[in-house]
């Protein structure tokens, strides 16, 4: 088993102990959404706190009511008996995966805890690369491939998991490509896991989205929580979505979270039952938040541009994968390590998301820029330029400074592509 | 793997289920504390209500110190790294059983997650009653004996586990038996998990306490929660207290934390923190708290005792463990389906804590029995004589009358001795 902590935990509390200690480092490592609690949400929690009971495992009758309307609303329609939530999305991934069983084919990158918790389970990731240019989603004639590969050497596998948009790369995978992997799935009976925590965070609100479930329901397990997209990472909600008629499946999943964590906080479940009906003003939350996260992760993809880097454009999310390749390092922990050591910049190595740990490629979140205080990041989200907020335009300028230093230090500096 | 809910939880919801359809059934089968928060608690978790950040998965600073006071002023001196929170101390046996890994002897009959827990990663509880009339702890020669045993035949063993006070029993396993234990997991080298969840439930405050930490703090991983002594099994929250040095065995345990469910709600982690100082305010709710207990135990002991059941005496908690074995029952599910089925009276079978099917023993909870509603529960917690309450009153008569029925209605059915 995995005897670390989180890729992504780990270096924050790394980086927060240098900043306690003095140091001037910027937070691009870790994926907190950065922004306040919006205060209904907050009203829903204090108006709660008078739950203390246990509840249904699966969740409240309200808050699986209140999932079952939001999948409805975004053309999936839901009854509240296929939800079951848990404390975090990611509690959840680990139940299915342990309640699925047998091995599952990851993206090559994806999300660290993908990995890790197959390796929790006694299960192998299968790790397949995306369709160039793209992410989230692994090239579904690889993944056949893979799959009978595996197979044939006897292994069990039984899953395949997507994560739509990504992250490490802030990419949403097209339609056809999801159309591609629900064929494949079916081929091969396998189930889609499909993590849809960015869901609601696509930088351009007209981008069409397809999520596996509207093409293959019979065999999509969706996950999503409130984690991102309305900054409630601290308060632990996720909800999962199963397909109709996997009764035996559903009872596996509750019979895993009924032994591991009940279910999450009663008086977050209210909360989390109020902010799934889609109320405006958690709407109009939303699209600011992702107005704020839209034109940080473009500042900072072009600090990254400038100095020659090769940074898909983020589509959703707060994240960004650039690769640093021309700069000649020797893979992407040296790439992370420099950053910090030298420049006081925190970054994430591809390799802690599975990718090759030869290719210079790291995750930047860039989230935890909107401010240190609720006031900042609140000042944040309603300005109609928050690059010029001086605490944003700082970080900026040392992010910028320090990557044009790394780049004028390193061996194989070529020109600027700008 | 385990493919049912939590024998404890399933039951829960079938009684709530049979409730709804308008059954008059009483739920002695569930232990939850069914008592209202502390509204000093509730203004923790309203003040807390701005908390959405990840924060450390060992748990905030402030929760740890508060854990570490806690056992230190309970004669365990605790420095505040040896803390991990966790939602649930149900997750932390979880996240040890992990990372202990190996298989682990648990007490017969023991609380029912135990077991599943083992069961689901994977390995294989050993199950050993404790010395005569007591409970909690299993018999340490009879230990020793299963382990030399298992391991003869192949297996790693490397922990046991113990409930002080213990759940189905009710008693509180002496010192002298903890003693014992502590030998045998010297010689065979054995972690100890010591769940004390219900340490603070004692109904004779004046009864002595023995941690197996107390003795062999270098092999103890102690658990506990605020779910039974504040009611607060809906908010999620329990605390673990590593042994000093066991530095690679706290890396795995937050490992299994980061990749399954990061930390407990911040909120809750705040309220948590104010509850571990042990404030008067909260001490006095305790104290009340389990003089209830302790009356309404009794009583319903008294009910069994009536129909020539046997029934130890409870010593902590809210459970007893009556033996109905003179009635002529072909076992424990027997017992538990007519008790449900002819009398509305829901009671767990021992079976679901590993007893011996053919035992007629159930595990009944009285902790529901309080009141339906917190001005009720608040009233018996208020009471100098909470069994003269007409709610409680009347599900003490509703339980006399099912059990009298119950006696006169089976073959073997001798007169009572009262």
């Amino acid at each position: 088993m995995a005897v670390t902590l989180s890729a992504t935990l780990a270096a924050n509390e790394d980086i927060e102990r240098r900043r306690r200690a003095g140091e001037r480092v910027l937070n691009l490592a870790f994926g907190e959404a950065g922004l306040p609690v919006h205060p209904a949400l907050r009203g829903k929690l204090v108006a709660a706190s008078d739950r203390n009971g246990y509840g249904p495992v699966a969740g409240t009758a309200e808050l699986r009511a209140a999932a079952a309307g939001y999948w409805t609303r975004r053309g999936l329609e839901t009854d509240p008996g296929l939800v079951v939530c848990g404390p975090g999305s990611k509690s959840l991934l680990y139940g299915l995966l342990l309640a699925i069983g047998g091995d599952v084919v990851l993206p090559m990158p994806s999300w660290v805890s993908y990995a890790a918790q197959a390796d929790l389970i006694g299960s192998s990731p299968i790790l397949v690369p995306a369709p160039p240019g793209e992410g989230g989603v692994p090239d579904p004639g690889r993944v056949a491939e893979a799959v009978r590969d595996a197979r044939a050497r006897g292994r069990t596998v039984r899953s395949v998991l997507v994560t739509l948009p990504d992250n490490p790369t802030g990419l949403l995978a097209p339609r056809r490509t999801i159309g591609r992997l629900v064929e494949v799935a079916r081929e091969l009976d396998l189930y889609i896991i499909s993590d849809e925590i960015y869901r609601d965070l696509l930088h351009d609100p007209a981008l069409a989205y397809t999520s596996p479930a509207d093409l293959a329901p019979e065999r999509t397990l969706v996950t999503t929580g409130l984690s991102k997209s309305l900054a409630l990472g601290g308060w632990r909600i996720g909800v999962a979505r199963l397909p109709d008629g996997a009764d035996d499946l559903r009872a596996r999943l509750l019979a895993v979270a009924s032994e591991i964590w009940s279910a999450p906080a009663a008086p977050v479940q209210e909360a989390a039952a109020y902010a799934f009906t889609d109320p405006p003003e958690l709407a109009d939350r939303i699209a600011r938040s992702n107005r704020l996260h839209g034109a940080v992760a473009r500042a900072v993809r072009d600090r990254f541009v400038a100095i020659g880097g090769s940074v898909p454009a983020p589509q959703g999310g707060f994240y960004l994968y650039p690769d640093l390749g021309h700069l000649g390092f020797s893979g992407s922990a040296e790439v992370a390590r420099t950053l910090l050591d030298r420049y006081g910049i925190g970054v994430l190595p591809g390799h802690a998301f599975g990718d090759d740990p030869a290719a210079a490629r790291v995750r930047v979140a860039v989230s935890l820029l909107y401010g240190e205080t609720s006031e900042q990041r609140t000042a944040a989200l309603d300005s109609d330029d928050p690059l010029r907020l001086p605490w944003i335009k700082d970080s900026l300028d040392h992010l910028a400074l320090g990557l044009t230093e790394l780049s004028l230090s390193m061996p194989d500096q070529r020109p600027a592509l700008v």
